[in-house]
């Protein structure tokens, strides 16, 4: 199922960088990974001739595991190592099960009666390695913040340093998750809330036209390569449980799915015929394979599908639609909902966390904001609350599709109704009339909805409503959500964030061309556009660009303008001559 | 200059459009173009079997000129048809310059002592059949406005339909522009300002390092193709005024420039030659022309230049920087405010509008909404006030780079400043990171500050700081531009602003994919990109696509939930089973 063929995945640091790690103080053997970006030396020319000031390495936040490790061994057949599985084996509170199991290592499973949850070991008052490694991860630019514009954080409480003992209290209040089945411990803890960097879900997956298990495994490395922190399986084709493994043991971010899709394919399709047996048996199946969240649609209730009757698209999630019909069809309440604590106990025997799915989201801006909705969201707050008291991590998702103006009511109902859990939403598309450009329609109420306290940006690629992404979709959209979330860590006062930008500008400003491109987001696209109309290696050094030619070019006219300010001293220049 | 090899510019109507043209009532003659956007038939099955009930046409905006028309005759050596010329000559209020004048028409001028500008007509109480043109095209769905969310407009003041007596009284308090040079009788009139549509420009003109007249020509028609409102052509290479004259007799969008750029040309590149006199005669060379709005970095004072020697990228403005430079090389004022008045007796002949530079504008995140900004922002307001006692048009042009929580400040400090002339910014990019995205990153800043009351958004372009935008680079920002534009629209609340959405919702839910296609901003990707994986001419007919297949379609269970609900009816869905 993994072989050979895999070897095409993207390996190999991105230009100008490397992989660097960085240890833990309570729990020393951590390797948390940071990417460093090199930067080439200054050059100023003054009265005593030219000379070079070095600058120092930029380290920014890595999401793309050991594939861009030099030094890493890899192979994709066996996967990747299994980094926390000292840690879990350490901590004795779960087995294996017994008889041989469908991986290659038996499942973990929690003994009997034990939550083997990051929320029961943050409220046992225990800081873990997964959580220090986050902590180390979160603060990597701390020692280096420089002054920044002061943020608005619409009433996130971002401290100055994160701690360890800081990850901990907010996973254990539920205002972060740590998403880290024990079956996955391949994964590089990360942590998802909003007093964290705002994080970003690529979706992978392929439908019954198209796609394969190799492609999907190396859109997943492609997609965290440019910065996505968590992936989503949404296989719904035929060999989904073959293409979750292999994405799973090669994986290092945590990885989501929908298993009601499973469930349906084991139905043939026929959504009146799914009974909780079969979808308990799904839970597990995945549970024991190590994903690490569920979207589960437990709000989808009966009494709430007339709401969406009078709505312009209906129903448009996947997972609500078929749990509606469910519904309708055997005329009985959501078994997902009649179940929920039996639904709970198999989270917390693996630290499987929720994501609460809004299967009753909008799917189009007429339908914004409605009266299902928000009936549904009530409803996850109240499932939040069932869960935490199981010790079982929860997010919530929300939408979809949302005008600007109508953005910020979906963050302030959502911390409301949900006690702060982690908010997880996609997009939203500010606009319906863009099909092609959805990826650039919802990276504007990304960014703000991002802005306003969502932890988990959901991307949506440019082939939104049209067909299944590839590739160039893929990292097209990932960079789109990396530049929202970003662009939101700067507008909530993020510590440190503004670290990267006025890298990039002093670079710019200073003609540092390699170092422009590198420190961006997309080193290579930047260096193909650039190289377009000036391919010398030369133009590299020169002080313009094909933009404005050297004559017009306004950076470089500053510096002959604050050369000759320097001369003449601020105080002569300020003289007003009328 | 303008020949034969210009006939490749894109010609013809887009994909399942064709123009209309309504005509006015105070001026009957007025031919007001839109574009007609035909849908197919829903195809209802229902008991009585199938039936199919017409969609009526949904009817855009339309920026593309005669090009898209296929009646029109268009000869680009002979450019298009001057439709303002009759207007314009029953004013009575200008004349031919006596001889020879450079271009084919005889250049215009203001009788001695007059202005010829929209403001002064709206001020005595004239509606000019450019003010009439305006209200229809503004408010071309104003018959079919469906309800939509309530905006929230940040104290805008739109009106439920836009008349040609608001239009007036609009553009006589200086809250909306009417670019609307007399020489430049091609251009199809237009508004800018905070109660109208938000309007984009696209910036053309090549440099010293590449492109030519006829590329850029052929942008200009690409780029309103897509539906640039105006643009700019900021050619500073060779042959400026050649460039400058086949785009002007060609376009029927107003054009703008920046003055300074071809005076610098002048003087062999050396702003510490440039003059008062040259810059004049420059100035009277492009009103003769027909440029309908110069961008004029007069704000940029001597005493404000020293406050950008502690930013991190210095002045970042072209014209900033070669005005900073002349004003330290003589250590004088600023010439453009000197000769402020004199340039207003210049811009009243010709009705050459007033784009306010921001010389001093951030050009990176850490030196947004600095005190240089707002300095140079305050003199600009003192500057409109100016402009307005001769009756010249004025907006106001702003930053930049801007991060989320400061976009706001620019909108009511500019508001307060200039007294509600338009605002016109370019992005604001939210982030430094991502070279080779920055049409992304700043149509994030774009559409907020849209939403926050920017009349006019200039697009950035994804070369923005590597290099010169070609083709692909011009659409790629135009319709990321008109994203920004629509959502800023959509939260404004601007009366039948979701009409478009609605449609294209209404399309996708009962897939009709042709229309989906065609009434999206961009039809021949949105078909490229659905037939990347289903190219079969059946698949357009098909209730799925290959995004989630036919199983998993959540639109195509919601058909079938949505059946099965309203035959059991809504109360009996409504109870509840537990």
């Amino acid at each position: 199922m993994v072989d050979g063929k895999l070897e095409r995945v993207t390996r190999g640091p991105l230009p100008g960088s490397r992989k660097i790690y960085v240890s833990g103080t309570l729990h020393p053997e951590l390797r948390v990974p940071m990417r460093e970006i090199r930067q080439t030396p200054t050059r100023q020319a003054d009265l005593k001739g030219a000379r070079t000031i070095p600058n120092p390495p930029v380290v920014v936040y890595d999401t793309s595991g050991p594939y861009t490790d030099q030094e890493a061994v890899i192979d994709l057949g066996r996967g990747l190592a299994p980094i926390r599985a000292g840690w879990i084996a350490t901590r004795k509170d779960s087995e294996p099960l017994p008889g041989p199991g469908s991986a290659r290592r038996r499942p973990l499973r929690a003994k009997q009666g034990l939550a083997v949850t990051q929320m029961r070991y943050a409220r046992e008052g225990i800081v873990t390695p997964e959580m220090e490694f986050v902590a180390v991860r979160e603060s990597q630019r701390a020692e280096e913040i420089a002054s920044q514009h002061p943020g608005h954080s619409h009433g996130a409480a971002i401290p100055r340093k994160i701690t360890p003992e800081f990850v901990r209290g907010e996973v254990a209040r539920g205002r972060a998750i740590i998403p880290a089945n024990v079956n996955h411990p391949e994964s590089e803890p990360m942590i998802i809330g909003r007093n964290f960097l705002v994080k970003i879900n690529a979706n992978l997956g392929n439908s019954s036209l198209s796609s394969s298990i190799e492609e999907e495994v190396e859109k997943m490395v492609w997609a965290i390569r440019w910065g996505a922190d968590t992936v989503m399986d949404l296989s719904t084709g035929r060999e989904i449980h073959q293409t979750r493994e292999a994405i799973l043991r090669n994986c290092p971010v945590p990885v989501g799915t929908v298993p009601i899709y499973q469930a349906l394919e084991k139905v043939g399709g026929r959504a009146e015929e799914l009974t909780w047996e079969l979808y308990r048996d799904t839970l597990i199946e995945q549970a024991e394979q190590g994903v690490d969240y569920f979207t589960i649609h437990a709000g989808v209730l009966l009494r709430f599908i007339p709401l969406t009757a009078k709505r312009l698209t209906g129903i448009v999630s996947r997972g609500g639609s078929i749990l509606a019909k469910w519904c309708l069809a055997h005329h009985r309440e959501n078994f997902l909902y009649t179940r929920f604590e039996e639904i709970c106990e198999i989270m917390r025997a693996h630290d499987v966390a929720f994501s609460l799915g809004d299967g009753l989201r909008p799917g189009s801006i007429a339908d914004a904001n409605d009266e299902a909705q928000f009936a549904e969201l009530e409803v996850l707050g109240e499932l939040t609350r069932t869960a935490w008291k199981h010790d079982v991590q929860v997010m919530i998702e929300g939408p979809g599709h949302v005008p600007m103006q109508l953005v910020q009511e979906n963050v302030t109902r959502q911390l409301a109704a949900c006690q702060e859990a982690p908010f997880y939403t996609l997009g939203p598309l500010t606009t319906d009339i863009a099909p092609g450009h959805d990826h650039l329609t919802s990276a504007i109420g990304a960014a703000m909805i991002g802005w306003f306290g969502t932890a988990l940006l959901c991307y949506v690629t440019p082939k939104e409503h049209l067909g299944l992404p590839d590739r160039d979709d893929v990292k097209e959209a990932v960079i789109a959500y990396k530049i929202a979330a970003h662009a939101a860590d700067l507008a909530k006062g993020h510590p440190g964030a503004q670290a990267r930008d006025d890298a990039l500008s002093r670079a710019r400003y200073e003609f540092r061309w390699e170092d422009q491109f590198n420190l961006g987001l997309d080193p290579e696209r930047a260096r193909a556009f650039h190289d377009e109309t000036l391919p010398q290696e030369g133009a590299k050094l020169a002080h313009f660009c094909s933009m404005c030619g050297p004559q017009f070019c306004a950076m470089k006219l500053t510096e002959e303008v604050r050369e000759r300010s320097s001369v003449e001293g601020p105080a002569s220049s300020a003289t007003r001559q009328g």
